[in-house]
């Protein structure tokens, strides 16, 4: 196993190694799509097992919608369309044949042409809309809370592990409601269920923030948006909640008597979350020997690995080793006893680490006679020397402690990359020294936001939602501005 | 909510009318695929669930591949893409653009097509095989085991709800050993895994057997399968598991170096349930009133409906009945108490068994007054009063009872509808009178089975692993067989 390359030298390249040596994730056949690897998607699983729970515990139910999308429902609402049209896969036969040619082969059958062309689902509000038709007709039908976990495909031609990738796996929360002021709670609940997930599950700090016009959803009243920032100083949008207002349900004519006996049109927001999760894990906690996993997110979060000379020790120390990987696994810890005859105790640890094992326990036959163990952390990489018989309730603690240390250095990171300027020359260079969030007047136009974008590549993260008002001007055409909004370089 | 029609009057009418009206699945816009409502979702999350720990426990873990499968891929094993090929959606552009006559609609952009077409997944073996090859280079690399729950997409022209849709939810194993033996040895294991689920969980019997070599999968040696019976006398294949030999390993080059330090193919197997699995468990136990659920699979198991008449005697009987849920949910029984004030008692009665809910809990004035309650069974629809004190422990015992007696009616109906006839007169008067499993002697040649098949519509649904040797001479060729078969119409 070769060292992975570090972060300085090439943070895109050490990404791409890390992705791959971790068995988290690999290139398939099929351009821009990646194949999510078992240790790659235990992670998911964890991560969507706890959206999931806090989905349910909130009042929402899962569905599942067609893949595809008939183009002529596709266009109804056209502001989505717009959006989504030019990165859309698009389905137009249904039928293979042989070659005449070429027996062996395979041709589109060009007689099994679709009368419409199908989209594969970039999102999903126009076919879940054009359903809510039937579901809502009166106040009492709402308000209608679903969530649907499914692939989505956008075509990208530039992809990136997680981060961009043309298919990938997400949630998407599809609500309905009676009132505007409703759907907006809706949208705001969502931001923060995401945000307290991404914190405190994920261990990533993050910001909560509205999207600039120019940045929102697009057939969205209001974006919403949770920001982290990663190791390389670029920001990472980890989640959206949108408020839709009418405008899908006035595309696609859904209608209900309300508590006034009026005809009205139901109010709605969609929310989501992705694999792209996966990415920000990544690259906000792991180093140069690669991944550090938060407990929570970890499927095997401490290791037992014995090590011993010769086959006469063997048999005590695999005894006792099994033994504490069985205490703690009733302690409700996920715990692996490595018994990997083939590979070197120092090979085993570079791997562990590679795999972000966030403890890692190791016995031989001194520990035996002192009836201690070694106990390695990977967030610190710092060793201990624990007595065996309080390991699990140490380990117990032990997990809670690394969980809050990971978030802790992160939020420093963080917090020392959030920069506030007043001036487009002090914008620049913090910019190109130092990275990060910068914290700037902003005149409200997308012009402006344009011409920072193309001058500098970055973009506005997002407007702050606990953002003090503060008087200062606009950093290019130097318009008074009431509050400081959040640019940054981003994936 | 107006009755269903009988099962009797017409089958497939009440089945379509059952799905819709119990919210299970609706139509969509998009022809051949359905939605999946809440509450069917709901009830194909708690099969998921189980049938994933099974995995889990066997060893398996999750993985995620490609929806898109590029064509030169798809036709490598041939029978596969011969089998399939027919009714695939096919990908061949990635852009739509604005219509330049109608700048409301777009039309797909000529300038996007793809080089090579993409087909969506009606089966995972190219792509996953294509993937195995970089991941097994020697025998310690084997068995690979790995599960994926995905969506997939076969076109199919006549559709019908779970059963047979365009797209379907499923999940589908693929692993690989260093042996015939060991290969063959997990496909027959994961066929058990499979008839343990859908017998012990779902309440519904089959027979394990081995299909004809006609029925198999396309690019399998051999397929196993468990094979239930509907109501209507028509067989269900309920799950697959197939033994791929050396097929896909050949057509993808997946070699690797076995103990002996020679260059080996693996060794394949693939497994799968889908969403039919819905559809069986609809078939098998509802009645014309509705749904009958098993209650490991219900995802509400008992109702607590209070009836009261005016308000003076409602906080007394709300709040003992609530209090009866909270009792049942602490023994962990799923329990919903009703609180709709809006609908008549014997409405919400209609609509709960419409839903399955397999216990309701009435209670009113003379309920409290007495210290008992009224237990209602879905499955039998027999009511009893229980002493309230009581109710969680013998609830608890009732909810076991039901899933056994729902086996157990499903087991006699099954087994007194297979009948073993010896003249091929015999067997299509069967047929027609009785339906079900017909058991007789098959000359083994494909000819005959396409005769029968032509002739009468049943087909060879499994050759039972547990047959009796038994001399026999065949329906039609007449010639001599040394074991039964089972024959039957189906799904």
């Amino acid at each position: 196993m070769a060292k992975l390359i570090s972060r300085k030298e090439d943070y895109n390249k050490w990404y791409n190694e890390l992705v791959q040596k971790a068995d988290l994730a690999e290139n398939s056949g099929v351009r821009g799509c990646m194949v999510i690897k078992p240790y790659g998607f235990a992670i998911w699983e964890k991560m969507k097992d706890e959206l999931d729970r806090k989905f349910k515990e909130t009042g929402h139910t899962n569905a599942y919608f067609p893949i595809f999308i008939p183009k002529s429902l596709f266009e109804a609402e056209e502001k989505n369309a717009e959006g989504f049209a030019k990165e859309c896969a698009v389905v137009t036969h249904y039928r293979l044949k042989n070659d005449p040619g070429n027996p062996q082969k395979l041709i589109v059958d060009p007689e099994a042409r679709l009368e419409e062309e199908l989209v594969v689902r970039p999102t999903s509000e126009a076919i879940i809309w054009n359903t809510y038709k039937s579901w809502i007709q009166s106040y009492r039908d709402l308000p209608v809370l679903v969530n649907q976990w499914a692939n989505v495909v956008r075509w990208e031609m530039r992809t990136r592990f997680f981060l961009r990738t043309s298919e990938f796996l997400w949630q998407e929360g599809h609500t309905a409601h009676e009132t505007r002021e409703e759907a907006l709670e809706e949208s705001k609940k969502m931001l923060e269920v995401y945000a307290d997930f991404v914190e405190n599950f994920m261990a990533i700090p993050v910001i909560r923030g509205i999207k600039s016009p120019s940045e929102r959803f697009a057939g969205a009243e209001e974006t919403f948006c949770i920001e982290a920032l990663m190791q390389d100083g670029k920001a990472l949008q980890a989640g959206t909640s949108h408020f839709l207002g009418q405008n899908f349900s006035k595309a696609f004519e859904v209608k209900f008597l309300n508590r006034e006996g009026k005809l009205d049109h139901a109010w709605g927001t969609s929310w989501g979350t992705s694999t792209r999760l996966m990415g920000a894990l990544i690259m906000t906690h792991s180093d140069d020997r690669g991944l550090v996993l938060p407990p929570s997110l970890a499927p095997i979060q401490v290791v037992v690995v014995p090590i011993f000379k010769g086959e006469d020790q063997r048999e005590e120390i695999e005894k006792m080793g099994r033994k504490i990987a069985e205490r703690l696994e009733k302690k409700g810890i996920s715990a692996k006893f490595d018994t990997d005859k083939h590979n070197k105790p120092g090979w085993k640890f570079a791997e562990y680490e590679l795999k972000g094992i966030p403890v890692r326990i190791t016995l031989g036959a001194k520990e035996i006679e002192n009836k201690v163990v070694e106990v390695a952390r990977r967030d610190t990489l710092s060793k201990e020397i624990i007595p065996m018989d309080t390991v699990d309730a140490y380990i117990t603690t032990l997990l809670d402690t690394i969980q809050k240390n990971i978030y802790k250095k992160a939020l420093n990171y963080r917090n020392a990359r959030i920069t506030e300027v007043n001036t487009y020359e002090e914008f620049k260079r913090v910019l190109e020294e130092k990275g990060g969030f910068i914290s700037a007047h902003w005149d409200g136009t997308e012009k402006e936001e344009e011409q920072i974008k193309n001058e500098t590549k970055a973009t506005i993260r997002c407007i702050p939602l606990e953002v003090k008002s503060e008087t200062g001007i606009s950093l290019i055409s130097k318009t008074p501005s009431d509050k400081r909004v959040l640019f940054a370089k981003a994936y």
